[in-house]
């Protein structure tokens, strides 16, 4: 087994679910990749004490990660984008490869900055937190001539027109809870304005039309002006109000733009809701595909984090990737183990009682009842369907109670069932 | 720059797909890869003269495409099981890295093909399509500990499920439209018993536990039972019914099943409808990720196999991946050039005509009008809202139309306008 030595810069939450997915999943990800991570060093210009920092040497001189020899990948957490630029510089001046999720230095400074890396830096954490849509736009299309990348790219202002819809919320109000909660800043200008967003637009730009980061020439727009009327008409109309980059190839030339829109509600980007991201890529072979996911958040970020991490150790050690040899042989369990919910469909003579017979045969093998109608006979029937959602049971219990229910006098022909998922 | 020299097997939709993507955008791909693609070989049992091969050497013998030294890389696109598993292994045991779309040779002999194989063997294209799900969980969430993998990986089913709740459809007759469709074979069985879910389950279960694919202890249900009615009171219940494959590692142990299941509306995998697929991942670190797009066709699978392409052929010639050095300079248009739908909210007295007016000053400036409504004044209001959403316009057009618009006497304040995107 290879190890390759991470040095953080950054003691945030991001760095800290870097921290913690190593101690936790480390051995996993080992097994996986074929490289031992060992996270060397710490720096902070402030020292957090309360965190594990799992053995890692901890400095508050930022510089330490690159001028020391024990650091393979410096791992750029400290946000901002004047010192961070210049640390991800020296860094890979001092010939470290660097990781960063840094939008703002990538969008504005990532020209040069790429151009002119002796070694690698990879930025798959800038855009749309755990999801991997860098690596879906260069690796996965890569065969692909796009035509247009569209994405709600900020958490802040899709949480904020969620609850302007949803609970008929104004702006200011939708403000208040999303910074209760923690998804916007106390200044908030930056994601509500639309900045944030545009410096991720100016990345998926650059990569998807095989051109240089453009943050300048982007228009951009907020939702600010956003009123809930709007957010009703606009529904009225079938449509919901988004918070929208946009890249698109058009005949007379690119339009790249951020910026409150209406998208059908047939659409499936109009079902994203809350704190969640999505980017949508339409593709000349692929089609529309969508990536969705938490767009912020520590552990998120830090996925994300990791993946470029576990490219670069990989490219350092030469070890390849593909699937690992050491399989783990777990047992699938039969399906009579299997646990759900269940909907129920039971056809039953129209007679007075039938609901409460159904119920305490159920009710004796422990199935609770989660919600149920009762449907009036239809002409062509001579039965009623009694339609019920279970609580979660084992299949096992599931399978008996039907037996029974099935042997009811009251009970007209075979009990349709079919599993429920909440998927949460 | 380097070539990597490719053999195909077999001469259906996908390998056409492969062609054609080869000759337009072989150079797209040269430039982003570093690798130049070149199809050498071909091979199929039935010629098909009509289809162009871009100067490929043809051949009727499979073995042509291993047994020569002119081929870098094989892709194997026969289909089937047998033949398909024998001539993967053949490719391999001759050196040949091999790229398949086999769905049901991985899920069922990928075991042992993976582990004998001394050149790596990739089948991107073998689950879900266009949508890069095994990069994704291989790379991109790399770091994560699984809790569950669900999945609607057959189009047809859910073509089906979709014209069943759009239309009141019965099975039998979105079936036969599927069919008339070419979405569904004329021997369904395979797709509506849960075959096919099943050999992509396996593959994906197999990737996200690190356990061998699992094929034969999959609990497998189709969707022939689901009737109309069913559809509706889900409905009625808040859900809707979709064909899911279910890998989730409980307390207990693996649950991995495929079945007919009903999914809370307000789930995104729920609003995943027709033909498209998706896979909705839990993980530990990134939470819930959703990948959705085009699970079969010619081109949408001919995409995915040209990603696994390029990565073979990257590691055949060394070249590095990331970003391409050789940027397009690609000018962004000014907001003023773009085009775009709008959503107009216009407050203005409550007098006849005005809506007339308004109309009028749009047509004036080329803006058809492609729906509208009049909201009647609130109580604490002394206007009315005309809320109109447009063709889609160039914006230097709306931006002249609306400064009419505003000095009519009969509107009462500023005018709202919120961009309107089809995405389609």
């Amino acid at each position: 087994m290879k190890t390759v030595r991470l040095g953080i810069a950054g003691l945030g939450t991001v760095a800290q679910g870097v921290l913690k997915i190593v101690a936790d999943n480390g051995e996993l990800i080992a097994q996986r990749s074929g490289v031992e991570l060992v996270v060397v060093r710490v720096a902070s210009r402030t020292p957090k004490p309360g965190v594990d920092l799992g053995g890692a040497q901890f400095s508050t001189e930022l510089a330490d990660l690159y001028e020391q020899d024990d650091v393979d990948i410096v791992i750029e957490l400290i946000g901002g984008e004047q010192t961070a630029y210049g640390f991800i510089q020296a860094a890979v001046a001092a010939g470290k490869p660097v990781v960063t999720a840094n939008k703002a230095v990538i969008a504005t400074q990532g020209n040069t900055l790429l151009a002119d890396s002796p070694v690698p830096v990879r930025f798959e954490a800038a855009v749309a937190g755990a999801i991997p849509i860098i690596q879906a736009i260069q690796q996965g299309l890569v065969a692909n001539r796009f035509e247009h990348v569209v994405g709600i790219i900020n958490g802040t202002c899709n949480y904020i027109l969620t609850a302007m819809r949803d609970q008929g919320a104004t702006f200011d109000d939708a403000l208040a809870k999303a910074q209760a909660l923690g998804y916007a800043e106390a200044d908030p200008t930056f994601d509500v304005g639309g900045t944030d967003a545009a410096h991720k637009l100016a990345i998926l730009l650059g990569l998807a039309f095989d051109a240089p980061f453009n943050f300048d020439d982007l228009y951009v727009e907020g939702i600010t002006e956003i009123t809930s009327e709007d957010i009703q008409y606009a529904e009225e109309l079938g449509y919901r109000i988004k918070h929208l980059g946009l890249a698109r190839m058009t005949d007379a030339g690119l339009e790249a733009r951020v910026h409150p829109t209406l998208v059908p509600e047939s659409q499936l980007l109009a079902s994203v809701n809350g704190v969640l991201n999505a980017v949508l890529v339409k593709a000349d072979a692929a089609g529309n595909t969508m990536y969705s996911g938490p767009g912020a958040g520590g552990a998120a970020t830090a996925s994300a984090v990791l993946a470029d991490v576990v490219i670069l150790a990989q490219q350092l050690t030469k070890t390849g990737g593909g699937r690992q040899s050491d399989l783990i042989d777990i047992p699938v369990l039969p399906i009579s183990q299997t646990r759900c919910a269940y909907y129920l469909r039971i056809p039953a003579r129209d007679e007075p009682g039938v609901f409460a017979q159904v119920a305490n045969a159920l009710s004796q093998h422990g199935i609770s009842i989660e919600a149920a109608i009762q449907k009036e006979p239809q002409a062509s029937q001579n039965h009623v369907a009694i339609v019920i959602l279970t609580q979660v049971v084992q299949e096992s219990q599931l399978t008996a109670a039907i037996t029974e229910v099935q042997g009811l006098r009251e009970v007209a022909a075979g009990v349709s069932c079919i599993r429920v998922e909440a998927l949460d």
